[in-house]
């Protein structure tokens, strides 16, 4: 299991006032997204994920985004999520697509991080619990 | 049909670093819940009744919240909305609770706009066509 | 010193797709201004105040606002918010006009809280330190 | 005049649980910036182009962004915004910094449109007022 598809409806007040989506508001869909992935795969939120992994976030290193076809209000569209994962870091890949067409695309590369003796973020090993689950 | 009830996902991006929503994000949630509950009733979306009715927004007057317990990212909160017609506006009751319990509540009053001859926004009596959609 | 000003730009993104200000956005703008009216009077930030004070945040119990006019992108808006004190809550108003109209009006009570023994916040009376402060 | 900086201060609605900025709302200071440039060059806001240009926006293709160090609720970070133009299309970088340290770097490819006799968005050649007004 290592992607997962989720349908989601663009709102009113995610759009513009040319009438379609806010680009930022796709960073916000990619972001759940990639936390979705993650619940699918291992059966619990990302709040529980706090609560019972070595786990302390996520941070974006970079991310990179084509926009192909605008969306709207009222469009229901799908977002199917993939990753690869690295030792301490890994790579997330969105597909948005409406009605069989892509309308964007977004690349993130992100870092497994747990908090040291004195209270700061470092990377961290994908703990191996996490990784077995997503080899399903 | 009068009211319509639907399933949010509480997400890490709408919360603060208090760990819970952040208070503004609820209002975008009662805004697509108002039009979740007319999509029920008349079976288009939004968009669409841009496009097949006499109708340009419902403006906002006025809107007061309550809120009583705080919800998290991972929460999935119901929404239950009902509305009464007057004869140019209707008022909206959002009731937003988890596991059973009350968190927020709001009330709305919008107006049903259309455009007069010189282009600008009016207030206009609701359509008996809505109306009779929402006497079911 | 019960009072504060500050002058917030309209930003594309804050507008839908009727080309005006997306209602929640106001909130966004309040809270904040809540929050600048507090640094304006302590001469330190929100981020501040939780490392030098006893204070855990001013979770909103209620708010309502008024909507008298719209605004758009590339409005330079002015807020003016005021504030009276209770013992362990105080009231809050913002005034948000557009070349000497008003545009929006909104009131809200918040609570100051503290965190307990337990970890919990509870409310708990604004700090004399705080309260010599806006006095001025 | 290829460049223009403005400070934003980081709002505690612009944070997440992590008690840093989430990252979307970078997005959003970005696509503010890329106006405020134009908005510096051609002494109009974006509005007002859309009134006195031919010109229906700017509509983004590709995006990218890398996150170098975190801000927080309280952070006045300064945003420099350069330009270059091609044909169509024109190529934006944002830099973010706090007290002289790059926290987020950004690049976009935007296309200048105007409507074509259908009412379609279409590419048009960047104006040679504006390109004039750049030249300064």
């Amino acid at each position: 299991m290592l992607s997962n598809t989720r349908t989601v409806r663009i709102e009113w007040g995610d759009c513009d006032p040319a009438g379609i989506i806010f680009y930022p508001r796709y960073f916000e869909i990619f972001d759940a997204s990639t936390a979705a992935l993650f619940e699918h795969a291992l059966g619990i939120t990302k709040f529980q994920m706090f609560k019972t992994l070595e786990f302390t976030g996520w941070p974006l290193v970079h991310t990179k985004a084509r926009f192909l076809k605008p969306t709207r209000f009222g469009d229901d569209v799908t977002v199917e999520t993939t990753v690869k994962f690295g030792r301490t870091s890994f790579d997330i890949e969105h597909r948005l697509g409406l009605k069989g067409e892509i309308c964007a695309e977004c690349s993130e590369k992100r870092v497994w991080t747990v908090r040291d003796a004195g209270g700061r973020l470092k990377s961290h090993p994908v703990p191996e619990a996490v990784l077995a689950k997503f080899r399903g």
